[in-house]
């Protein structure tokens, strides 16, 4: 467990580094804008990019009716927090696992995905014997290959075993394309969400089609959200990383409609070596960045380059003739925010230059 | 903060996945050989590896002299843990970071590394005010090119500057070769460590040539600790990953005088999804592992592949006629030890296929 890098009140410079920590200016007008579009369709914001109640609960005083999770645990960490709606979006197999979902289920309004008929019995029976109902969709595949039972007939197939199974409310269908999230050009990602929005209205007309009512059609993320909202067979939208944007979506190339979301979540880090004129060590590395997405990005200072992590060194190359000192704070920008907020066990919330708060990030390693 | 995925007694198939488990067997194989391997010569394995004082400990009862660390608030867990004897293999700025350190230095013997002279104010200050000595050592480049002074006179001279100073006692040279660790075949990594022990040889001389009493000159990764140790210029070695091994140093090749470490970090993993005859989808992915030196690696099961991971889900390819069955377990090698270790809260320590403890993982997102 790391120790908490500052305490609330204390100015910028006593943050001890590296430390995560959100703009709250950018992270509000961030949640403001995103509660703003999606007026008159249903956000649930998947907390597994930030993993923190605090911020649950300010995207819900904005009228967001609950949250996305990824996993049991995480969610029990919501729940906990008082969270009443909690969608896991994800397929849930083991009884061990499944048990726990349905206890869940005794405080708040638990969804889970399904996608084969052969887990139903075990959730069917799990959530009876506690007493619960658990709201089911049905995953379909939209073209990302991962999870999903095909679209059409074969979902409204699974769909009618799970209507038929006591202890679970088919509730609907979970669409997501993860990749399209991060297709570089907004044809690209419409192309996409078109094509899922098919599987949609397929999987839609195949439910009719068997007199079995479908609630709520659920997906989207922070990439394609737009699209999705804008479709016409959405019921709801699931962005996460929209809270604190990153390097990778940064990358993305904004259509003429984008609402432009700001860079809200940093590490800043401190130079602990200057070896060479063109080069600084940073205390933040491997252990303080996901590195899937590419390295953090320096923030404000134009000179310096993140080139190179190892277990033990940030290198930053320098440009000639802009010497960064010993100790000097370096703002970065993680190249993709979820899995790096997953690091740390706090976010510090920073404005005007001063520690407002300090976040637990209570779902950090909420893995099971 | 995680769950603890399993107790003290349970049986494997008890345990909850994803969970980071070590084999004890395995293990302690590894851990002998390297005693056994290193007599004759000062053992202070790298704790960043495995951040764990359960195996801190099980190193020391075993001739390791005490451990390294890399962050200050690494070593406090093991100070706390009762470690006696820690080296901070890192420069350390800023007030205060320097003056945890030297609060350490009151419960147990604390090196760190120094590579500008412009350091050396500070942390004598703060050692004599906090009335300890801190054990300092001069980091020498010798090949990495990320922290360090260059080698010979200039690194002689900061020793200098170091001895001259009250509250910190020169204590030796660090010689680490990071990069070398990695190089994949023996000549190279031989061919490395020759060029960097030319480096300590040359600092050696300029040390005696101010008449600088050297004690010692510490490094070695678990690449190439074979050649400091027969190089005749390394005291101390500071191999970390042995006690675990990953993908990334199995991709190695072994010298003909290679000590075969064994894997024994695991993490067990659970098929959540079969959507297809060629693929299944396991619950472990980019928060579950490190990616920094490639995917994990399925152990023991020849027909699947881990292929793929996002934020969601980690991709098995499955060959032809070879299924894999909803909730069946899958062990994954880590492609890289030591920042997979830090995403987890607990260790599972398995013996004959019963949890034979769980180790706390004291040190994770000890960044500070």
């Amino acid at each position: 467990m790391q120790r908490a890098p500052a305490r609330p009140g204390d100015p910028l410079a006593a943050v001890e580094t590296p430390a995560l920590c959100v703009d709250l200016e950018a992270f509000e007008r961030n949640l403001d804008r995103m509660a703003h579009a999606t007026r008159g369709i249903r956000l649930r914001p998947h907390a597994k990019s930030h993993k923190t109640p605090e911020i649950a609960r300010a995207q819900i005083a904005r009228g967001a009716i609950g949250v996305c999770c990824q996993k049991t645990d995480e969610a029990a960490a919501f729940v906990e927090a008082g969270i009443p709606e909690v969608l896991v979006t994800n397929e849930v197999v083991g009884p061990a696992k499944v048990r726990r979902l349905a206890d869940l289920a005794r405080h708040a309004t638990i969804g889970v995905l399904i996608d084969a008929p052969a887990v139903v019995p075990l959730l069917a029976q799990t959530a009876r014997a506690a007493g619960v109902l658990l709201d089911a969709y049905v995953e379909i595949d939209v073209g990302a290959h991962r999870c999903g039972v095909a679209p059409g007939v074969p979902a409204a197939e699974l769909a009618g075993a799970i209507a038929a199974a006591p202890g679970l409310r088919f509730k609907g269908v979970q669409a997501y394309h993860g990749p399209a999230q991060h297709l570089r050009t907004p044809a690209e990602r419409n192309a996409a969400v078109e094509a899922a929005a098919a599987h949609v209205r397929a999987t839609r007309a195949a439910l009719a089609q068997a007199r079995i009512a479908c609630d709520i059609v659920t997906g989207a993320g922070t990439g394609t959200w737009q699209h999705e909202r804008d479709s016409g067979v959405y019921d709801e939208l699931q962005p996460g990383s929209y809270v604190f944007m990153d390097a990778d979506y940064a990358r993305n190339v904004a259509g003429a409609d984008a609402l432009a979301f700001e860079q809200s979540l940093f590490v800043i880090a401190s130079v602990m070596s200057t070896p060479a004129p063109d080069r600084a060590i940073v205390d933040a590395w491997l252990k303080a960045f996901s590195f899937d997405a590419g390295p953090p990005v320096v923030h404000g200072r134009a000179v310096a380059h993140y080139v190179k992590a190892s277990d033990e060194h940030g290198v930053l190359r320098i440009d000639r003739g802009s010497p960064i000192g010993l100790d000097e704070r370096i703002w970065l920008v993680p190249g993709h925010c979820d899995p790096t907020v997953n690091l740390y066990d706090f976010l510090v919330a920073i404005r005007d230059g001063i520690v407002e708060g300090i976040w637990p990030i209570e779902a950090r390693g909420a893995l099971g």
